[in-house]
C-alpha cells in the first residue's frame, strides 16, 4: 500500500453466545464498514469467551499490535458482564463507580429505580473515559486505544457517531464491487493477472448464489479512487472479451 | 466442569471479505451448533486476511492449543485463494495435485470443463485427507487436526456430514432457554445466587428486542441434563416470586 500509514485495528467479541452459535456476530460488519469510512483498516477479529484471563491475555496482546482495539459485549448488570473489572485489571486500574457514568445513569432512571443491579453498569475503571449511549443510557468506555461497546447491536450502532472526534483515521478505505454471470475457473487466470499489474489494489473474488443463480462477485478495495478505476477497466476488458454478463457494478 | 474430559476447538474464517464487513460470518454459527451436538466445545474464533504468513502462524498457534481446528475460506480456484498451499507450508508438507481430489473433480465436470482454473482446487498437501462435497465437487480436506472447509456457507453445511466419524466429542453439550419479559438488572443478583449454586452450568443473560418489546433471554448451558433442569427450576422459582412473565422456555 502506498498511503501514507495504513491505520490498523482489531475486534474482540466477548460472549459466550457467539461461540455457541446461538448469536450470530453482526458487530464485526457494523465496526468494519464504519471503520472503513473513516480510514480505519479491521485486520483481525477474536470471539472468545466471558473468561477474565482470556479477556485480559487477549486485551494485552492487541493493544500493543493495533492503534485500535474495540470490544464488544459484556457491559451490562449481570454476573456474565465482567468486562469492565476485567479491562481495569489489563491495565492496572482501579475498578469502581465512575463518577460521570454514575450521574448519568442517576439522572436516566426514575427516581428510586436506579437500583444496585444497574448501579453495576457505572462501575469501570475510574479514569476511564465514556463513550455516550444516545438508546440506553449506559455508557461504554475506552482507556488509551481500546474501546469498550456494548454487545446489543442496535445499541452498539448508536453509539458509534460519539467516537467520530476521537478515532483519528487515514484515507477513507474505498471498493467497487463488480458481480459476474461466470464461475470463479473462468476468470481466475485473467483475474490473477489483474491482481499482478495493480498492487496497489486488493482483489477478492467470492461466489455467490442468488434466485437459483451462480455468479462471482469481483471487489476491489483501496484508498486510491484512480487506481480502483484503472483496475476496474482493466477487467470489465476480459469480461467484454470472454462475453461474460455484467449482473451489476456498485 | 465435572465431564470426564472437555473437547475443545478453534474456528480460523480466512476472509477480508468478513474483516471489511461486507459479508457476515454464518460459518461459526453452523459450525459451532453442530460441534455442540457432537460434543466438542468452540472456545475461540479468529479472522483473518488472506495474508499467508498470518494464516501460518494463526495455524500453527492454534492447533496445538486445541483438539480441533477448522478454518474456512480460500479454497476455491481465484489467486486470493491460498488456504491450501499455506496449510501445506505451515505443515511442511508437499502442496500439489491431489490424486484423489483430481480424480473426483475430473469426473464431476464435464469432458474438456476442467480447466487449469478447476484443477488449482485438486491443489493441496499432497497427503492431506479429503473431507467431500455433496454440493459442488471440489473437495476440503484435513491435515492431523486442521480441518479446511469451504467459505460459502450452503456448501459447508452439506459437507459436515461427512467429518461425523473423523470427529471424536465429548458428551453432547446441552442448552435450555428461558426467555423473559424483564430487565437485566431486575434479575442480576438473584441469578448471580443461582450461578453461585450451579458450577456446573454456564448460565448466560442476553437482553432481546422483539416486536418492539424488551426482555431477557437466560441460556443455560450444560453436558449434565438433571444439572440444568435444576439450575432452570431455581430460575423459575425467582421469576415466579417476583411476577415476571415468561415469554417462552424452549
Amino acid at each position: 500500500m502506498t498511503n501514507k500509514k495504513e491505520i490498523i485495528a482489531s475486534i474482540i467479541i466477548i460472549g459466550n453466545e457467539v461461540l455457541s452459535g446461538r448469536t450470530k456476530d453482526l458487530n464485526t460488519s457494523t465496526l468494519s464498514i464504519w471503520l472503513n469510512s473513516i480510514g480505519i483498516s479491521v485486520q483481525e477479529v477474536r470471539v472468545i469467551p466471558d473468561v477474565e484471563k482470556k479477556i485480559i491475555d487477549t486485551v494485552n496482546e492487541l493493544r500493543n499490535r493495533f492503534d485500535y482495539v474495540f470490544t464488544t459485549g459484556g457491559i451490562g448488570p449481570t454476573h456474565d458482564d465482567i468486562t469492565a473489572e476485567t479491562i481495569s485489571k489489563a491495565f492496572d486500574l482501579k475498578y469502581g463507580l465512575h463518577k460521570e457514568a454514575f450521574s448519568i445513569l442517576e439522572k436516566y432512571y426514575e427516581p428510586g429505580e436506579f437500583n444496585e443491579g444497574r448501579q453495576k453498569m457505572a462501575k469501570m475503571p475510574v479514569t476511564a473515559k465514556l463513550i455516550l449511549n444516545p438508546s440506553s443510557g449506559a455508557p461504554g468506555f475506552y482507556v488509551e486505544n481500546v474501546f469498550c461497546l456494548p454487545g446489543v447491536p442496535s445499541i452498539l450502532k448508536s453509539m458509534l457517531g460519539g467516537l467520530n472526534n476521537v478515532l483519528v483515521g487515514g484515507d477513507p478505505i474505498l471498493s467497487k464491487t463488480i458481480n459476474l454471470r461466470t464461475y470463479e475457473s473462468e476468470i481466475a487466470k485473467s483475474l490473477t493477472n489483474v491482481q499482478n499489474n495493480n498492487k496497489d489494489v486488493e482483489i477478492g473474488s467470492y461466489p455467490f448464489f442468488r434466485q437459483g443463480k451462480l455468479g462471482v462477485s469481483i471487489v476491489l478495495r483501496s484508498v486510491h479512487k484512480a487506481k480502483i478505476e484503472d483496475c476496474s477497466f482493466q477487467i470489465l476488458k476480459f469480461v467484454k472479451t470472454k462475453k461474460i454478463e455484467i449482473v451489476e457494478i456498485d
